[in-house]
């Protein structure tokens, strides 16, 4: 049968709609390369950007291979835990699923490792980073994509059985990316130990500064910008209507959560302007960058389903839970160069609270019915939508702290043993860069000499 | 009433590409932030990319709160001069607005003072900046926006009661959002004085040159990708066919808008580079870079309106506006570390007189009543179209200098007074990004030194 | 004749995809500068950066006086070597062509002359880069892109007289933008020698490091960012159903399209990382990202018509035919600062003959045919389409090596004779910056030392 001119225009839309999101998201990859990159010591540099590269490329591989299947391979033998089904893309485009979907997936899926190389970041093998990053992005990761996002996971809130009656609520991911990613890292920065130097004898902190924070603002701007892609994006689908409306759909909600994610991530930056201003006396541009991106971390679960003014208590509050934990990771001597656990863990896991407190009944209804009225759906406690949702999120982020704990507490302690995690005190101290990626980032000195002196010489003599 | 097919079309496709442009616009913050950061000295770069972190953040929250309703907010109070409704996005999704819409307008607001904070670099006090940011973007701003982008506007060329018949054409801002933010700007720097050591006791300039121009290409050219969100961007919609045609509507429009602006950016950079070449005898990137952002700036106001001959124009005439008022503004020892009230405000007020001048009746039929024939409008001067257009422009330059100037004169100058805007000439010396935030933007000596010489042993002793 | 809804909608929809793809490839332009930057030495950063800017600028002149009329303008006296109309945009917007063509073919246009600089870095004089590159992007270019892509283009596979019964599939241009490019890079570089000092006395390479490996990073994964504009962009139009199927159209392919694209890139990156770890003994971040920009290249010709497992022989092929051509180009003491001819030249000439092979039968017609059934169309020769692609493929790739060699060679042969090519070995030595834009790309002193010792001092006694 052929397509109607209806049907040919609403997947046009949709799939304009869904890659031009997926290409933002993508936007994030470069976002966290220029942010760690940033927030590393200069000897370090090449070292963590060739990680952000190495994420993409491997985790382009393994998701299409197997990571997408286990995500989201429903089929005859699929199951709550985890998919079975389109290895390799076999059978796709099919009736659910066309290459706009992988190709958005997959955007999401490379950035898990990304969060993680932050955590343990200056210190670790690099052939130990391509092990995790290819088990986290491949297996970990996706089983639990399969669990809150598929159709048939067990905490899906669009799963025919709903976990406590209501499912998770796990929008864009506040657990399952970045929960998932900085628990990951806070495995392996833990396995590791500390940098060198990052405490002294008596555990006092000394501050290791990044080398460049016009990268650091760079990078915090461009995930920023992809975070447009990745909160109003998981939408999927703009052209959808909600028919108890008369003038409202997905268009409509895409554009609260784009709102939505901006005043989460706005609140959450100015309140670390002025509360670091107070706590240690100047105006920290790199605190305030890790607080924007804390809001968005936090924002990222509920984004499609509380009111504007709800985004401000939500950013209000990820600004102090930042803050609280970067605390708290100094008196444990826990060392992470790019304070990735507390921010997107810590602030993750604010989120899916968040989420169960806020979350407004209309758009609940509206982001996974499709707005039909007459349905009953669980909600925010705090606006009186009882305890259902809440227990699915305590449920999403305890899972999630147990599965990744299980799988990657012990795959970080292998490598340790087996003397394959850390690199050398000494080559920690010349960097990785010189060590393992066969020079330094930067090369300043060429304009005030010239190749060599020899050189020099006989130009001077030829002229 | 439920929505109807064609309903649901028409808003994906329109909120798709005015929230796809709002993430456009968005990225001229980032431009901004390494243009700025690239053309100051190493020693302030933190200092003036907090700047423009801060107006995004400050801006989301003062533009939600009331910023969007004095600019959009109409109701049955409001009036030609100011908006009354729409509070902190209260009664928002409408009729009129929806969410995507305050997007794409947030995105235009956290730009003025970005402007702004290039005139006032290298030597202000953050907490200044922090006031008058909030000002000027929560209020001087909207205001404008109201007059001349609000249907209810007293100079808006879609109001019911059409200033000199006509109202001022600015599509996108050459004087809404650029003369105003460069003549803030203005006030700024006159207040402050020069940087130290920008003039001799001669009077005769000393160049304090950026450190770092890589930044300053990457942020120039950001922008211009940026600009293709805020120029064809502003006709909000994109499926609005013009009945005189048969296949031409908002579609066309907006290929053109993107082509004129291409057109008299390339234009201003081609006659700045060659005239450069011939003035100061080598071929300066910076300048080509500026007078690139001159004629983007120029034609944002008509953009919509002329014919891409007439785009060469603009970029011509623009490129000399640059460099006339860069020469006098070193004769007059007015020192602007981003050339920002020349640039933006000079190719801004040239940009609204030549709309006066160029624009085609068509095309003003086409953007301001969507094309139905029989409209009759005054349009540009040069094309036959009489001296009302052009006698709206010159309103809306003068009432711009005039309002700003009462605005934000007094309080640059009740700051000064208050010994508030200016730094210590010790502080200037030692760089804003010391003395205000806590320590330099980069690090570069790691890789060549250990943490402490005492670690260094140390480490060398575990060995 | 007004305009159906129907065709509003089509318009507006095609507009939006063919638009914003059009400012993804513009993005390649700040890809290109900021790798090319990163690449050379920091002496010569400004140089290579404005001939970026430059490229866009004079670019955007001469496509729109000619190049788009050489490359596109069908018309009563166009012919199957060059086009003849359309000069100055005359008679655009037609039935034809609307302005969004044009933009998205600008953007094309002005990657071409980036690929080149590459190749001539560090050492040629910026006039000669003037002259040759308005002459490349004005006239050498746009005469392939109308062999290839015009409809009326003797190579042309929508051509109604098709080559070999077949027409060359070089859908996105891995020859009509990189191998042009490339060729004439090499003959530019081939003509002026090596840079100083790049080969020692007994011809052995001296390396000579690129200033900034984060300038690099950002460069290549922007230009990846780009490339999802390049090569789905590429369909022009999204809303084209596949009348022999019940659900796809464009919008499927055009899905593929990316997913294949970053398939190809992300195994060639995957090899080299490996390959060069093998080859070298470290992980080489600078390598993995020519490697993956390598894939990119390759698969810029078949992108639309090959399965995704076929991308992933291409990219693991086109790993190989870089790092062979780079040992090669050693062997043969040439010198490409970024490996341009080999990267953009190999890779593409690999990518013709790739899609020779691998193209499949049904998305040939689908991306040719609309996916009209029935139609005959010959395809890659190991799925048994027979020689006749192959071999017009072949066909592409000798004439491009003809016309780009008569043009271009003789042109920088008569600019070396003349003199007027290469910069002197002093100024060389110096450092392009220095001597022909009026100062280094960095500034990095200032925070060390205050304006000047009498200005210090001054300050000091004023306290």
């Amino acid at each position: 049968m052929a397509i109607s001119w209806e049907q040919s225009v609403t997947y046009s839309i949709n799939t304009i709609y869904l890659l031009f999101s997926a290409y933002l998201v993508f936007v994030m990859q470069i976002g966290f390369a220029m942010l760690c990159a940033g927030s590393v010591r200069a000897k370090n540099a090449v070292n963590i950007m060739l990680t952000n590269v190495v994420d993409a490329v491997v985790g382009s591989i393994s998701f299409y291979l197997f990571g997408f299947a286990f995500a989201f391979g429903h089929g005859p033998n699929s199951n709550p835990f985890i998919g079975t089904n389109f290895f390799a893309l076999a059978t796709i485009p099919n009736a659910t699923y066309d290459y706009s979907f992988f190709l958005y997936q997959w955007a999401f899926a490379i950035a898990v490792a990304g969060i993680t190389s932050g955590s343990i970041a200056e210190r670790t093998q690099f052939s130990a980073y391509l092990v995790f990053s290819f088990f986290l992005t491949g297996f970990v990761y996706p089983v639990v994509a399969h669990w809150v996002w598929a159709s048939d996971g067990w905490l899906s809130p669009s799963s025919s059985h709903l976990f406590l009656g209501s499912g998770a609520i796990d929008f864009a991911g506040s657990g399952v990316v970045h929960l998932v990613g900085a628990i990951a890292g806070l495995w392996g920065s833990v396995v590791e130990g500390p940098r060198v130097g990052r405490f002294d004898a008596f555990g006092k902190p000394v501050p290791l500064r990044g080398h460049n924070a016009s990268l650091v603002v760079l990078g915090t701007f461009l995930l920023w910008f992809g975070w447009f892609g990745f909160n109003p994006g998981s939408f999927d689908k703009i052209l959808v209507a909600y028919p108890s409306t008369s003038d409202q759909g997905n268009w409509t909600s895409i554009g609260r959560t784009a709102v939505v994610t901006t005043l989460a991530g706005s609140t959450a930056g100015i309140v670390t302007l002025f509360s670091r201003r107070l706590l240690i006396g100047h105006w920290d541009a790199i605190d305030v960058c890790n607080g924007l991106l804390g809001g968005f971390v936090a924002i990222t679960s509920g984004c499609s389903v509380v009111e504007p003014w709800a985004a401000i208590v939500c950013g209000f509050v990820s600004a102090w839970v930042l803050i609280g934990l970067n605390m708290l990771a100094i008196k444990l001597n826990y060392d992470d160069p790019l304070e990735a656990a507390q921010l997107h863990g810590g602030c993750g896991a604010w989120g899916l609270i968040f989420t169960g407190l806020f979350a407004k009944e209309e758009f609940v209804i509206q982001a996974y019915d499709s707005g039909v009225t007459g349905v009953a759906r669980p909600y925010g406690l705090l606006l009186g939508g009882g305890w259902s949702l809440i227990g699915a999120q305590v449920v999403e982020l305890l899972v999630i702290l147990g599965w990744v704990s299980v799988t990657m507490g012990p795959m970080f302690y292998a490598l340790h043993k087996l003397k394959l995690l850390r690199i050398t005190r000494e080559d920690e101290v010349k960097g990785l860069d010189i060590s393992t990626h066969g020079g330094y980032a930067y090369n300043h000195r060429e304009e005030e000499y010239p190749q060599s002196y020899a050189d020099y010489m006989r130009i001077r003599d030829d002229q």
